[in-house]
């Protein structure tokens, strides 16, 4: 299946190539992106062990090739379909950094070598597993920053993802960046992540009385015998009804009903989503007569969603009665009870939640966190920089658009408080950087903006991941990965992350490199007027 | 696979049901949307057929259950398990609207009746496979809309799409919404859809001069004899220098290179992309050379991408120019070669280069098509209606959230000029609206809003698409499925279709249910202030 992630031009080329006498042409192309995503000053990049499946399991199957000859024109020479057949990646490198590193523009995140038509093959593949990969991983992580490191963050997106698949790929990448669950089922089993879920309003609406429920009984812990549950519910409810100011007739019975019958189902941990009809006429003092009765019986209740209005009014609120009910019944944990919120929550709710002050301790994201809302697409491109030992150099009348010619070493500089300060971009044939030496580190394209910097620790960013038929890096584990992911941006300064007007990180090219970039660049200007 | 479309808190509702006694109570849930996406005033209804072979292939897998065990509490009745194991959809009755008809908010798209626990388990399932569907497939036609039906659409989104599978989606979706081919080949493979595809601008770059294109021959089709290409080729760039206003040593002798090993491996429909170096100056003249050298070989060629720049004032210059050479050189078909664009395109871009005058006959859109940029998520929602043939109403301070309670039939009520006027919903109890018969159409929620409606023609909106364990309807070819959104799309009016400022549709209620609900909405009214 995966062999198919193919743009038909891709194949078009592959032929034109294969004809013109290009086949064994050995290429280079770079994968990178030109802006990070989403108003911000860092990307996380994921999606490389998908990248190197692909490339280890790269093979067109019969019926992949039966059906290109139907699709190209008739006079295709038919050795090329043989060709095809029998192409491998066992004359491909790739390097790459590390999936779960916090990442900068112009880098290449991967650089694949080999021969021009099966390296010009993957740059569809590659590009739709790195880009929505990074750019979801990114927005979890910005999902992180905005909540803090205490939060939980669980992801809700299954309904509102592209088809299955996406919602998959989604739940893993946002684990990666930092989430803490999700609620997709198959997710956890596939990449053992967390899952996470309670009940819908449908299922406080398929209740309208406490007589429907039909199983009345509950082991209580305390006693080791099985007791009548109901009745204590209901005896909870006429004494929390002076506590927290509420009538029991105004209390939906129906909820009560759905909320006891959910308790008996899930005595441990018992969450309840409380805005079906009331939340504090009704959702709260059901949530708390019944968590109070599964404390009779020995049980610990865990805590309340919200799904609807204002999310820091309403917490605050429920936290002011949690603290009531802990205080008036002598159980202190009751004021720590888990409030999750869950309504339309995207970055910059989280923010303003933050500004005014609330008691949410979990955040449920679903459609903002998958479709990235903010901005759907990373822009990741794929671009020869050279071939036959030949730099080459897409040129463009916009100068972010240009590329950096040649294969490169790139090298993270680091100052003495941990903190990274620039990547380095040169050419193979420099001498790496060294810690403690200064090195002049350039714009790639701006003459005047250029700056020594003496690191105290250098790290070569790119490894070796595919080489000739061969993974010879190790592939980490999601959770690994998702550590990795936290540990890299830990070493971003803050002003590169904060979510208003973050300060860019700098991206530079040694000497030597600007000098080839910009004498390839004059060789290749154009002839006519400036543009 | 597809079962594993679930959300860990269907499976705990599924538990809860099961065990306060509510297995057996017949549920009936509505899937609808409460507002059209994008601003617009219509949605195509698509991810039907996916939803019904959902139903048809539901089933735990032994392996599925032996996971859900490790995340579930270990309290949980082995039974329970046992439960999951034999279920099935047989007891199940899904009725929906057709696949690819234009629909309105409120209307259910699909609805969905029996056991409880069964039909909770449906929620996340439908809503993955219908909302995203919907979601592209309406972004798809408005693209159509913007266009025009003479121009070319071509989905080329793969790279950017929430992995390999969100992207066929997106394929087989904009497919049905109204475009005419995609770029993804499994797409093409799977669903039978046109693939498009010629060369990037790495094919372009990989070349630096004329020698390196080994095969220097072409089969001449007018002499049958194979003869030299590439001077002819030459000889045309020299020929055509005067009439273009181009010097030769400016165009760029690489991708003159690339489009003559372009053109050999592909000299029937060649299509060459001419903005890598400089548009006027290089691709255009280049391209004409090769194109009246194949015109000499008695090939037809097919015309040229651009991929930068403005295009509205390109194409027209490119037209200009293939003018000039039709009339210079009596070639009458040049003048007609095919531009197409392919730059960053969403639905904005073509509504301004309609206004602006362009010569583009062919859009090739990706991004925003795919991603659905402007409104990435279709809120599609799945609301409990009736349980045990008692009705359930969602209330909601918010009027928009108030659902439909209960089952009701839809119909479509047409004018005399075949223009849909209204749907209308009804209880199942009523007589169906006859064509000449004068009908009451109510706004669901506002008293003041409502009108009396002849109907020349009614439609029933909803089938049974499977019933007890049956597929009972036909599921039509994706070719259908494309055909019947463009014939749903004409009998709309077009002042719901325009892209500024549309007329909303109405969406109506029947006097019968108009009463029904508002009385059942005053028995379930809150006591207290007024909110």
């Amino acid at each position: 299946m995966h062999l198919y992630i193919l743009d038909l031009y891709q194949i078009t080329m592959a032929y034109a190539y294969w004809k013109s006498g290009k086949r064994n042409e050995t290429a280079v192309f770079d994968l990178y992106f030109r802006k990070n995503p989403f108003k911000g000053e860092f990307t996380v990049f994921a999606g490389l062990e998908e990248c190197i499946k692909f490339v280890k399991n790269f093979k067109f199957s019969v019926s992949d090739i039966d059906y290109l000859k139907t699709v190209l024109p008739e006079n295709i020479e038919g050795e090329f379909f043989d060709y095809l057949q029998n192409l491998t990646t066992n004359e491909v490198r790739l390097l790459a950094i590390d999936e779960g590193m916090v990442v900068f523009p112009k880098v290449p995140l991967i650089s694949i070598e080999g021969p021009l038509p099966v390296v010009q093959l993957m740059e569809t593949p590659l590009l739709n597993l790195v880009n929505y990969a990074s750019l979801v991983a990114t927005n979890g992580m910005r999902f992180r920053l905005a909540a803090g490191r205490d939060k939980a963050l669980l992801e809700f997106g299954l309904r509102r993802a592209q088809g299955p698949d996406g919602a998959l790929s989604a739940s893993r990448y946002c684990y990666l960046g930092g989430f803490d669950g999700t609620s997709n089922v198959l997710a956890g089993k596939l990449y053992n992540i967390p899952v996470r879920g309670t009940h819908a309003h449908a299922f406080v609406t398929s209740y309208s009385s406490v007589a429907e429920v039909k199983e009345k009984e509950l082991f209580n812990k305390k006693t080791n015998q099985i007791e009548k549950f109901t009745p204590v519910c209901i005896e909870w409810q006429k004494r929390l009804a002076p506590v927290l100011d509420f009538l029991t007739d105004q209390a939906s019975e129906g909820e009560l009903a759905a909320f006891i019958a959910y308790a008996q189902a899930f005595p441990n941990g018992f969450l309840a989503l409380i805005d079906t009809y009331d939340v504090i006429r009704s959702g709260l003092p059901n949530f708390c007569s019944v968590a109070m009765a599964l404390n009779d019986f020995g049980y610990e209740p865990r805590g309340i969603r919200l799904d609807s209005g204002d999310l820091a009014y309403l917490s605050t609120v429920v936290r002011e009665n949690f603290r009531k009910v802990a205080e008036k019944f002598g159980v202190p944990w009751f004021s720590k009870l888990t409030i999750v919120a869950s309504n339309d929550i995207n970055e910059d709710t989280i923010h303003s939640l933050n500004q005014q002050g609330h008691e949410i301790d979990s955040f449920g994201v679903g459609t903002h966190l998958v479709t990235c809302q903010k901005q759907p697409a990373l822009g990741g491109v794929y671009k020869l920089v050279e071939i036959n030992k030949n730099p080459r150099m897409k040129l463009s009348e916009d100068v972010e658009k240009v590329t950096v010619p040649g294969r490169k070493q790139a090298y993270r500089l680091f100052g003495t408080d941990g903190n990274a300060l620039v990547d380095l971009m040169m050419q193979p044939s420099e001498e790496p950087p060294k810690p403690g030496e200064r090195v002049l580190c350039r714009h790639p394209f701006q003459e005047s903006r250029r700056a020594y910097v003496i690191p105290a620790k250098v790290e070569l960013l790119h490894k070796c991941y595919w080489d000739m038929g061969k993974v010879v890096q190790p592939l980490p584990s999601l959770c690994e990965l998702r550590t990795k992911a936290m540990n890299s941006l830990q070493t971003i300064r803050i002003d590169h992350k904060r979510a208003l007007n973050p300060t860019p990180y700098k991206v530079s090219v040694s000497t030597q490199l600007y000098t080839f970039m910009h004498e390839l660049w004059l060789q290749n200007a154009p002839i006519g007027e400036l543009s």
